[in-house]
């Protein structure tokens, strides 16, 4: 989504504010694995077959810490690791973490202003059972097989929006709340405190695409973490979650029969094939979604 | 030398005290080059062309580095990487040096005890004219081509022998002063104090080898540092340097005519084929070299 907004939007007038409750330490790393996969993506150099890490990245190095017997439960590539090296190194000698993924990403040709979150330490805890995890233990070590009762954001009170995230909700003319996981990609950013707000406060047409398609997450498990915790996986359930922030939802033809139900809650829907392939694809898609909000700006 | 002497003495009783002023952080990683070197040797893997590095290694981080728009003047192969990596994890939590290379070396396959000098940072400079230099700019950056006019060790006062080190020369039988730089490789070592002493009265037989042959190093600035810090380039002017410390030098066919003003020092010497070949040929220079150490201890 961010690189079909990337391709048809102005150069500056592109913001994405990224997830960090994801983020992690890992062999003394700072993984930032939203933003890094944001950040590939835009500069055109992500894994196509896998959605993270760089493309045609080779493993020497997670072999060899293999060799010295470490656990490699999460793979890092070696093209990959030049930038958890460097974002380390910078936030060890004080850069914030805003500041370190704005240079890194314009050192990767990234017009697009590429938003942490927040620079404070966030981190999800998925609670199943009697267990609390880590995310990336659930996520990457348990491959989302856990059942998930509830999800915790460790720190989101303390946290504060990173410097430009405000300004950037402030100024929008179009807001729009990705296709990402409602729950725990996309909620660390909405309870980070004044975001909502923020959002709420701006006059930019807020739109917001379902991730849900036919009753299905297009990948992860966003869809059976919506029932575990007593939504609807469904275009609607996303509409129940984000009826309060979006005046408009974006979902899917396959779910033409819950325009009705989303209209009733008070939301406008656009219907689209939401479903995006290449670069091509997404931009189809991103103009779409632009035309609709243009649309709905010019009624209101 | 290191491997050689692996190759033929008891498991258990050899340990090779490494050099660590020659340490430096590059991207945020704690390197310990001579460290590194002896350990990938021991293990088997070290890159036979370079000397240093592991053999066959990549280097795509080291190119992503570069990517980013980083002044690659250090080589850092992928698999190199994973040691530096840990190495420098560990460093953060609080391990110290000695423990960490134990770890390492030991996951590695190495009995041989792996000791660097001192667990505290000592720093290599080269003073050249007007400029002081740091090792690695002097070693690699500027390719050893600045005259050395001095050079001093900063921290070495205040620097402590690591866990071990004076236990080892206190319990050897045989010193070996292994044929390395005696200015700046040997010679961090032998300054850090308490080390000297633990030699002298050690019982130990004390061997050093003339990293000089028919006035030239194999390899490094050693012969030019000699000179221009007013030594002879030759095993007479290593001779004159270590003569203090050592009971015995061993020296090259090709200086046989050095044998008799070595003597006149008050040194034992021993004529040998020093120049090492592959491993088998290094064993074979390590067993001369401990009959010599052997036949001196029972002539005492």
């Amino acid at each position: 989504m961010a690189q079909g907004l990337a391709g048809v939007v102005s150069v500056g007038r592109l913001a994405v504010i990224v997830n960090t409750a994801d983020d992690f330490e890992l062999w003394g790393l700072h993984i930032s694995p939203d933003l890094d996969t944001v950040m590939y993506t835009l500069a055109g150099v992500a894994n196509p077959v896998t959605g993270w890490g760089v493309a045609g990245d080779s493993h020497a190095t997670l072999e060899a810490l293999n060799r010295y017997g470490e656990d490699i439960w999460f793979s890092l590539g070696d093209k990959d690791l030049a930038t958890h090296i460097l974002r380390t190194q910078a936030l060890g000698r004080g850069e914030s973490l805003d500041q370190v993924t704005n240079r890194l990403a314009g050192a990767l040709g990234i017009s697009t202003t590429l938003l942490p979150m927040t620079n404070d330490p966030v981190a999800t805890r998925i609670h199943s059972g009697d267990e609390i995890l880590d995310f990336q233990e659930y996520f990457v070590a348990r491959r989302q097989q856990d059942v998930v009762d509830a999800v915790s954001f460790v720190g989101i009170v303390e946290g504060r929006p990173a410097p430009g995230v405000k300004d950037a909700l402030a100024d929008a003319t179009v807001i729009v709340v990705c296709p990402s996981n409602p729950i725990v990609s996309i909620g660390p950013i909405l309870a980070l405190p004044g975001v909502c707000n923020a959002i709420q406060a701006s006059d930019a047409v807020k739109i917001g695409v379902s991730p849900i398609i036919g009753g299905k997450a297009l990948k992860g498990p966003a869809d059976r973490m919506l029932t575990s915790l007593g939504h609807e996986a469904s275009a609607l359930g996303v509409a129940r979650i984000y009826r309060d922030l979006i005046d408009l939802l974006v979902i899917d033809e396959i779910d033409r029969e819950l325009v009705e139900p989303i209209r009733n809650l008070g939301l406008e829907v656009h219907v689209s094939q939401t479903v995006m392939g290449d670069r091509q694809d997404r931009e189809r898609f991103a103009r779409d979604l632009l035309t609709a909000a243009q649309r709905l700006r010019s009624h209101a």
